[in-house]
């Protein structure tokens, strides 16, 4: 059996300008998980990684609205809410599209954090989240003294905070544990995990947010298996994207996409880190990595569409 | 190795009054979690459950106060995003407690559903859960085709839902295996679980609570647990508590407690669960039961402490 790690966009879960609804989360779970249970059912091992900008964002922003009612959690907590929020629905979508596919095999959550390096590449704070405050909210910003970011576009202003680099996942051996009884697919390191580092004698939550991508190469690598999968919402990653010259990438070794990437034909914040999680996953174990939408998985795991990073 | 569930109540989180911060809870945990440390330390294997009242009413309470802004969940997503809020504090707290007793074991939080059977004891809603609502908040109530009650003592209406039984834990064998390695800690069946029926082909969440305390008992059963202990804010089960005639009990049967539980000597959705709970959990195993806190759970192991339901 192969044992693949599945990373899921958050646009397979929420599509941009969509109302977070249950029912319209459900509904693209459910398109999500279809050629998810058919890859169970064609004998891959299938754990699978989520994300949660949209879910952690209207998290934070409840809290920010009821917080004269309720205290705000930190960031930390909150990301673990929404990795119970959206663990919920993914397990329970894959459930129904694995019932459809007469597949009895339970679909289990982990709560996961993941070890960062706060002091390694990326400490500063980078990555804006949550709501955006005008003028009368940016005296709260200050009090909370979180770093802050004018979006001028948007007309307001944003907490940023650091996206450091994943290191292992505490949880990790658990999930290997679990699958390799073959008896599960495994939800874990949803949001790219809660990230904790070493302090005093245990662990601390540190306020940030670790990129999904990342983390799902971290984990991969962690349980020993042979394929990672990112899906997103282009089918494949491109050179020269969005110019008259654009062109798909099909098969590619690990070194050349380095150089891709190096070169800077990726996006920053979406598919430059699955790239770099592609090269660093298929460079480090030679195993390949795929980039491609939910659709075409099935062409992509026989070769026939999408991004394939090769050793 | 005996393998234990620990059932922990709200109470141990967050206490009566107090402001739901993450510090407040956090404290209180760290309290919760030193004797429990110390009974993995003696070699108890630990599997822990714990209660979610205060914390799944503070989340209700956000997704109404921010409903123009985000969409509200339904309840058992909610108990889901409670089980990630609590779960993560709890495996903190508990890492850190293993820490200072020199232990290396890993925490692990599993989402878990739970099978009920909404037909049923307990069919008809009985539980008030959420925030109150004044005159201009009934309107909503009826809107969103609730159940509701008055609450005259607090002048205002509430939601009310079943609390229907437990039949069996969906990720029960999940913890099973994972218990089994006697590497971990496991957190699971947090508030009772998400309650779930089986619907067409697959599991469908219903908008209902479950008693932790007969989750913690289906749950123990379904890993072959040894002992189960509930942990409170009194000291051991009283007949005619409350009354000048109080009097605490130590060793019983299971047959003599479900004569005193019958008798109605336990408060309904306090004592009484937990009672009941035991009563079950011995007489279907042979194995003990305890009722006590958490200040007195090394006593209690060692008979010296808290309620003990025998076979």
């Amino acid at each position: 059996m192969t044992n693949a790690v599945v990373a899921i966009g958050g646009n397979a879960i929420l599509r941009k300008g969509e109302a977070a609804t249950v029912e319209n989360q459900m509904n693209n779970l459910r398109r999500t998980c279809a050629p998810l249970a058919r890859m169970v059912k064609e004998g891959y091992g299938v754990t699978l990684v989520h994300g949660n900008g949209p879910q952690v964002g209207n998290i934070l922003l409840q809290n920010e609205i009821a917080r004269e009612e309720v205290p705000p959690m930190p960031l930390d907590v909150c990301v673990a809410q929404s990795q119970g929020q959206i663990g919920l629905m993914l397990q329970q979508a894959m459930t129904e599209a694995l019932y459809k596919e007469g597949i009895s095999r339970t679909v289990v959550c982990l709560l996961t954090r993941v070890m960062v390096d706060p002091a390694g590449q990326n400490p500063t704070p980078s990555k804006p989240i949550g709501p955006y405050y005008g003028s009368e909210g940016l005296e709260r910003l200050r009090l909370n003294n979180w770093t802050i970011s004018e979006d001028r576009a948007r007309g307001g202003w944003r907490r940023i905070v650091p996206s450091p680099r994943p290191l292992s996942i505490i949880e990790g051996g658990a999930v290997r544990s679990l699958v390799a009884t073959g008896e599960y697919v495994v939800i874990a390191a949803g949001g790219g995990g809660v990230p904790v580092t070493k302090c005093h004698n245990h662990l601390c939550g540190v306020e940030a947010v670790v990129d999904k991508d990342l983390a799902a190469q971290v984990l991969a690598r962690c349980i020993g298996d042979e394929l990672l999968i990112m899906l997103t919402d282009v089918d494949a990653a491109y050179l020269d994207y969005k110019t008259p010259i654009q062109r798909g990438i099909g098969e590619t070794t690990a070194a050349e996409m380095r150089t891709y990437l190096e070169q800077g034909h990726f996006a920053p914040g979406s598919m430059a880190p699955k790239v770099e999680a592609g090269v660093e996953f298929t460079s480090s174990t030679g195993h390949t990595s795929i980039i491609t939408t939910p659709e075409l998985l099935d062409n992509a795991l026989k070769s026939k569409a999408g991004t394939r990073i090769i050793a």
